[in-house]
C-alpha cells in the first residue's frame, strides 16, 4: 500500500510494537514469514500467513486454505482464529499478518468481523502487525480502525 | 449505534442524503424498511434488509436468507449485491440498509468487503444509507470508512 | 464427468424432464445457457449459471460472483436460489445449471447445503438439470442424490 | 437420523473401524466426544467436534466456532481440517464426527466440500466415523457417500 509512510506514520498507522519486548517482536516476525510455507493455495497462487500471539504467551501459526469451490476458502488469519479458540486461547495480545507482497496488505472483510468476534480490548484496540514479504516492511493498526463501527456479539443481543 | 450523533453528524457520519433527490430518497427509504419482511431468517430472527439504487435508476431490494448451517448465511446486502450484478447492473449510486433494531445498524465485515467489490466511486466514496427499524433514525456513511485500507482486485492484480 | 452415461442413465441419473413440457424445457435450457454471460468470475474464468423454476411458474436466473477475497464468492445456484427467495418464491420445481465445460457440472457442497434448505417435495426429490456449455447434453439429478443423509433445519429442532 | 440401522447396516453405512485398531478407536472417540467442550457456538447453541487422524498418526481436534455474522461461522470440520493443513498433514486417514444429540450427525454441504479436497483416497473413500453425543451410536460412511459426484480440484484444471 503506497499510501502508508512507514518511517514517520501518522494514525491509524503506527510502527512501534509496545505491546511486546524486541525479542518476541522478532519471533512472531519469523514465525509469521515462516508460516507461508504452510498455504494451500494453489487457485490464487497467493500465500498469506497470521500469527497470533494469545495474552497468555502462545503462538498461533495459520495460513490460506483454499478450495476448488472459491466461496469455501479459508484466510490465514481465520485459520490461525480457529486454531487458537479450539485451542482454548480466546484472548489475543497481538496478530500479525504477512502476505507475499512488496508492501504489507490488510486482512479482508471476513476476516475482519472473525477478528472482531475475539477482540476484547477495550475500544477494540487490539494491535495487528502487518509485514511485508520478506519482514523489511512493518507496519502496526488497530482492529477499530479496520472494522470501525463494527456488527459485533453486542448487537445480536440488542435485538 | 448510541455513539452516533443523528442530527449533528461528524464525519465519518453525515445526514445529507445530496446524491437523491428528496423523493427518491422517500422510495428508497420505503423500499428498504419494506424488504424486511423478505427476510428468511429462522435461526438469528434478526431481519435485514438493503435496497440498492443503480447507476441506472434502477432499485434492487434484498433481505438475508439464512442456513441451518450457520455458515452458509447470504446477508441482506450480498443478496442486493448479486442480485444487481447478475441483472446487469454492477455500478451503485446508493445502497440503503435497515436492520429489526431502534438504531442503526452497519454491514458486516464479509459484507463490506463484497460491497467493495463493486464499489467504482473515486476514493471508495459509496454512499451507504443506514436507517433504524421505522425509518426515524438516518445517518449517511461512505464504504470508505467502513473498510478502510481494504483488500480488492487491484491487491490481486499486484501480486 | 465421464462416467455418466447420457442415453441411457441409470439411477440417481435420469434424462427425461417429465416436471415440465418440452416447451418449458427448451425455455428453461436456453436461460440457463444465456445466465452464463451474467458470470462475474475474473478470478476462477469459470462461469457458471442456475435458472430456477420456481412452483408457481416463474424464471429466475443466476450467475456466479466472485470476489478478491475468494471466500466471499457466491456461486450461481445460490445467487438464483437468494434472488428467487427475497422475490417470494420459497418454493422450486426444478432447477437447472450450466457449466462453460464440455461435460456437465454438479453444484458444490455449500450450494448442495443451501438447495436442502429450500427443498420441500417428499424425500427431498427436487430435480436438477444439469446442461453442458452449449446444452448438448443433459441428464438429471435429485437433491437428494447430491446431498445424501443432509443437515438441514429439523436438525438443529432436535438438539 | 432415525433411518440408520445401527446394529446392521447397510450400506453406505457400516459399522466397522477397520482402518484402526480397538485402541485407536477408543482414543478417537475419546478425543472426539472431549472437543466438543472447544466449541464457541453462542449463536447456535449447537455443539459440534471433529478429531482427524492423519495418515501419519496424528490426532487434530476441532470444533466450531461461530460468528455474530452468521455467514462468518466455520463449523467443527473445517476448523480440524486448517488445523491439520497448516500444520502440515493434508492427507486423512478418518475423520470423526460428534454433535451434541441423540443420534450421529452429519457434516454440512460446506464441509463436506472441504473435506473433499483433501480426500487423497481412490475412489474418495475417505471413512468419516459419526458418534452420538455420548458415543453410544457409531456409524462409518465414506465422503464418496456424502458428496456423490463432488465438484473438485480436478473439474476446474478441466476447464
Ligand atoms: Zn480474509
Ligand atoms: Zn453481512
Ligand atoms: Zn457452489
Ligand atoms: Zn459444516
Amino acid at each position: 500500500m503506497s499510501e502508508i509512510d512507514f518511517i514517520n506514520p501518522e494514525p491509524p498507522f503506527f510502527n512501534d510494537h509496545d505491546e511486546v519486548s524486541d525479542e518476541t517482536f522478532e519471533v512472531l516476525k519469523a514465525r509469521c514469514l515462516k508460516a507461508r510455507e504452510l498455504s494451500y493455495s494453489p487457485y490464487s497462487k497467493f500465500k498469506v500467513s497470521c500469527t497470533i500471539l494469545t495474552e497468555d504467551g502462545e503462538f498461533v501459526d495459520g495460513a490460506n486454505v483454499e478450495n476448488a469451490s472459491y466461496g469455501a476458502a479459508i484466510c490465514a488469519e481465520r485459520t490461525a482464529i480457529v486454531k487458537a479458540v479450539v485451542g482454548g486461547k480466546r484472548k489475543f495480545k497481538v496478530m500479525a499478518i504477512s502476505g507475499d507482497t512488496k508492501s504489507v496488505i490488510t486482512p479482508c472483510g471476513i476476516c475482519r468481523q472473525v477478528i472482531r468476534e475475539f477482540t476484547h480490548q477495550k475500544d477494540l484496540k487490539l494491535p495487528i502487525y502487518l509485514f511485508n514479504c520478506d519482514g523489511s516492511l512493518f507496519i502496526k493498526m488497530y482492529l477499530k480502525d479496520l472494522l470501525p463501527l463494527s456488527f459485533g456479539p453486542e448487537d445480536l443481543n440488542a435485538i
